[in-house]
């Protein structure tokens, strides 16, 4: 739904399909709205529901012919279960196909950090599926939460590398809890994440990777390994 | 056509348009089908039409409700007439562009170098135009066709570094040439382009920032200034 983070998410799904020619590629039919209302508003109660625009999506995208579907937005993941019982369409899950890579990762000594819109972190859409697989779970401290808020709100309006410089802020703050991993859960952090400067400290996880994986999976065979990325 | 030329395209777009939220981009839908047969092979003769899987893209975006469309990919503009008249669709001519861009630069002495694929440069697709508002143009030498050949195929194979080296090679033998102008008539060259070491020589024109500017300028307002590079 964020457009910066839906491209992102399209160069990424190619860049980890693996081919040697155009026509290895997946058939991708993308449905970007930037019109659908403020999805973090909505959540936090108040603002116009964002739901009528986002299942109006998933059908144009169903009669298009689309098997499976994804929704690159954390925030949007809320809506899911009444968006796949509305739309009839498949919708693959960016937030069990993280939990199920941090279950297949147990070795993680310490606990999950948490980065987020206030809203996906409110709503309970991670915490409540860790903590049901006894991951500890770190939530950012309100300090913590403007910065990132600040990281999404730059990357949103074009600016990256200011993005950056929140971010580097709030994985500094996170670095001092008992986090080893942080999930970035929300699309437009790794987006900013490209320009933190690479350190020591929690492992980034970027759920989005894993969303392309599983989308090449589903739809052609087996993905290439996952990058990681560590900053801190 | 080339879907990483198309994500290119996409977050250029996104880049290009002037916001301050999600909500002040365009609606975009995109039809991604890699599956359309290659079109250099089809233009030089002898391979499969990929015009009736183009032509059913065009109807799937008219029939999502599109008033304006576009196609980031030059070979493809060969079949733009037939398109526009079969599907209805009205579509920005991104060859139409790129010579109304060189006539609003005509300061501009030397003469209009053109690196784009065999099928592009064999239909004189760029050079009926531009001969006929009297610009001079340079087509490569055969050896110089070859890296450019080998550029295009290492972008659409996922490896843009290995790229900008045969770009690189191409540049410099075009800027012993009398072009003082050379235009990336293809859109996967601009994914190498970000590999070349920054020199004097030839302007480089990037025909996709001017397509993303006119969609921006037709759905929106007035675009910000061209981002300009220099390479040779």
């Amino acid at each position: 739904m964020g457009p910066a983070a839906t491209a992102e998410f399209y160069a990424k799904l190619i860049r980890r399909t693996p081919v040697t020619r155009d026509q290895d590629h997946l058939r991708v039919a993308i449905w970007a709205d930037p019109t659908v209302p403020d999805r973090v508003g909505a959540v936090l109660g108040g603002t116009t529901d964002p739901y009528p625009a986002m299942l109006e999506g998933a059908r144009r995208l169903r009669d298009l012919g689309a098997t499976v579907a994804v929704m690159p937005c954390h925030t949007a993941h809320v809506f899911l279960p009444a968006l796949v019982g509305d739309s009839g369409l498949r919708f693959l899950d960016m937030v069990g196909e993280t939990v199920a890579e941090l279950e297949r990762r147990d070795g993680a000594a310490g606990g999950i950090g948490l980065l987020g819109t206030r809203a996906t972190l409110a709503s309970g859409l991670y915490q409540n599926r860790l903590r049901a697989e006894r991951f500890d779970v770190v939530l950012p401290q309100e300090t913590t939460q403007w910065q990132v808020d600040l990281a999404i709100k730059k990357v949103k309006q074009g600016n990256p590398r200011a993005a950056g410089q929140h971010l580097d802020n709030a994985v500094r703050a996170m670095a001092r809890t008992d986090a080893s991993t942080i999930v970035l859960a929300c699309t437009e952090l790794p987006l900013a994440a490209r320009h933190l400067t690479p350190a020591g400290g929690p492992e980034l996880l970027d759920p989005t990777d894993l969303l392309a994986d599983a989308v090449i999976r589903e739809c052609r065979g087996t993905p290439p390994a996952t990058d990681g990325y560590r900053a801190g």
